[in-house]
């Protein structure tokens, strides 16, 4: 049993903050919190409690969506649009992960770099390459951070020396889960079914991963509706489906397990109804639609229809590995639909975007992103004494570190209450 | 005389970098450079070479608008636009400037930290307060910054805790002139006339503010079209004028001196045709109209109509000191006239944002912003070791910072040939 003092701070809903200032957090040998209070009940006063006098404690960030292989990439190369941008810079880059002695070189500082920015759950793209995706797992599994690792799926209109085949890609996916189950079937590393998107999948590949997904029991990751030309070619490849998340859906690969969707900008009408009836997770990525100018996700208006929304950063097309940073601007892209409505749609709150980053996200991975009782224990330790040099309240405090925080401001940091050292790098 | 060796990068135009890999920078007694060279002359030979190694030595950024007394307001109170954001946060926040004791404990920080953001030169406002300014243009004058300095002009439909009168304003800009010209007449620190914007003065104080920048030769900054609201509303205060931009003109307060004009969101037509015949320095403050739900300034038109743009941060309406932060939401919204436009209307690129930040604005100040011979050495020692981890080009390196940097990453600061120790908090 464990037990930390300080100002909790962390959002059981979208609507609210909850603060406990110099709370309690109660962690039980299995990292999962018995609860937070105000007042340390009696049945604990003989636990020792660790007392982080006046910083924050909050629950640690959870991207749902990035590319590991991209990590070089991070700042450069946003000078086109994603079908362009994916041909000349990214998948050349993702090709160099055949090469086991790169990945390693590159995989140690993009976990090192999760770990620095306060990120203890991600989902995350590795690249079409079994052996660097089983070197990043165990990678992952050396920092004691969690993560859903995704072998990605490509067996068409993609550079030859970054395709799999149908065979290839299903055994390496068998791979990973062996290679993954060693650690336990609740283990912080799980494998998830990752088609890159329909148009580097055949419906021949798309099929096998529906059926492997459901075999093992696996979830599932993809991208949707980012782009107009991406949606366009979609349509043109695959005349039959109704719109493109109907590709997928006919696949099994659309809600049949739990499934992320990355952007989806352009989903409306019966694909909106589809993500809605399939209780699709949306991962909304605005830092990337910003650089790759895909759009903006409609996410108010998803929220007020029970769409289920969680955030991501998307690196590379997002430039920065910060959740804090991608709340900036989901904020602020929200801020264009407001403007754009006259103020009718509201936007993003500081609350939403901080549930969003915790909460929302963390729910894929189970109980994940809360301090409340039954949640592991993800928590960070956030030390803003140079920006909170005047009477501030706790409130201001959380919002002044949404968006003026960095990586230097997180202390200690928490996974399924294990503390994590720094990865070696 | 002093000599730098480093990685030189700066932008003698918008279209492309200058670099000088491992280049010489040769800067004389008077803080101005001679010249820069990829080989140093011999008539240089005997004087001693700082060598920086494989750091980059970049111009130091220039933020042509900030609120200095809004600091304690960053990251706050975002979920206002513009009209009641002034009433309800901004306004009571500057009114408390009038004591002096408050006024030093945050302009000390201000100063402190566009040191550390590596923002060497900027324009200023104040508040409507004559003491707390000429306080803060000594705290810019101890740390060795340039800034104009601005007493704020209001004296309508603002809080009366926070009005001057015409008198106490002119007589104020008088006191300040006389204050800094004690540190000789090319001093770092200047006065510039600084209406707050037409709602908050009447036409007398207006005209008076024409007359007093005529007479003692001094630039003018203000606030032109930033919000919807604001726009009908100086119609309706101002009937008489052909646009808000007119009501400026026709009190000698738009290019009868060296004038900035931010945000600009709304100038077309007449306004912009008086922009360009009045040569007007648009400052574009993207982070905050992002924050603010103003706009987007369409930068790209203004400069292929050869209107003069400068960058600011706009703190507090912008979120963040750094500079960095102001390039990349220059290039992000500008990608959303991109995508609006079906890519007609290009997106800034890291190259353009560069020279907005650097040289653009730096003319404002003089021969400032750029590492040509004349120009004033203003600069950043950077080291990017921790991006550089790779075999990043040179051009890669800068961009990379561009996206990834902050503050931690400048070693060493250079205004007008001087290293600039950390000033006092």
């Amino acid at each position: 049993m464990k037990i930390y003092r300080a100002n909790l701070v962390f959002t059981p809903s979208c609507d609210a903050f909850c603060m406990l200032p110099r709370g309690y957090v109660v962690v039980n040998d299995a990292g999962v919190i018995e609860g937070v209070y105000e007042q340390l009940p009696a049945q604990w006063s003989a636990v020792p409690v660790e007392d982080f006098g006046d910083k924050l404690l909050i629950p640690a960030f959870n991207d749902l969506h990035i590319h590991a292989p991209q990590y070089r990439n991070l700042g450069l190369a946003l000078d086109l649009e994603l079908l362009p941008w994916l041909n000349t810079y990214t998948f050349p880059e993702e090709a160099k992960f055949c090469d086991l002695q790169y990945a390693k070189r590159i995989y140690r500082r993009f976990v090192h770099e999760l770990w620095m920015q306060g990120t203890m759950r991600s989902a995350v793209f590795a690249t079409a390459h079994t052996e660097a995706t089983l070197l990043l797992a165990d990678l992952f599994i050396e920092a004691g951070l969690g993560a859903y690792i995704g072998l990605v799926g490509m067996n068409r209109n993609s550079p030859d020396n970054l395709r799999n085949t149908t065979d290839q890609l299903i055994q390496g996916i068998r791979d990973l889960k062996t290679h993954l189950d060693r650690h336990g079937k609740q283990g912080l590393v799980q494998p998830i079914v990752t088609p890159r998107f329909v148009p580097s999948c055949t419906p021949d590949m798309l099929a096998a991963l529906g059926k492997i997904a459901h075999e093992l029991n696996l979830p599932v990751q993809s991208h949707l509706s980012e782009n107009k030309n991406e949606v366009a070619w979609v349509k043109q490849l695959e005349p039959d489906s109704t719109c493109y998340g109907d590709v997928y859906d006919r696949h099994g690969l659309f809600g049949q397990q739990p499934t992320l969707m990355a952007h989806c900008c352009y989903s409306e009408g019966e694909e909106l109804e589809l993500i809605k009836r399939n209780h699709i997770t949306v991962v909304h990525c605005p830092m990337s639609n910003s650089n790759l100018a895909s759009g903006i996700a409609p996410i108010r208006h998803f929220m007020n229809d029970g769409v289920h929304v969680a955030l991501g950063t998307d690196v590379s097309g997002g430039h920065n590995m910060s959740m804090l940073r991608a709340m900036q601007y989901a904020i602020q892209v929200s801020k264009v639909h407001y403007g754009n409505s006259q103020g009718k749609i509201p936007f993003l709150t500081s609350c939403e975007v901080f549930y969003l980053a915790t909460k929302a996200g963390g729910a894929f991975f189970g109980k994940v992103g809360s301090f409340e009782p039954g949640y592991e224990f993800d928590a960070l330790l956030i030390d803003d004494t140079y920006l909170n040099y005047d009477h501030y309240t706790l409130q201001q405090r959380i919002e002044r570190y949404i968006y003026l925080g960095d990586d230097r401001d997180i202390r200690r940091r928490f996974c399924r209450g294990q503390e994590l050292c720094e990865p070696k790098m």
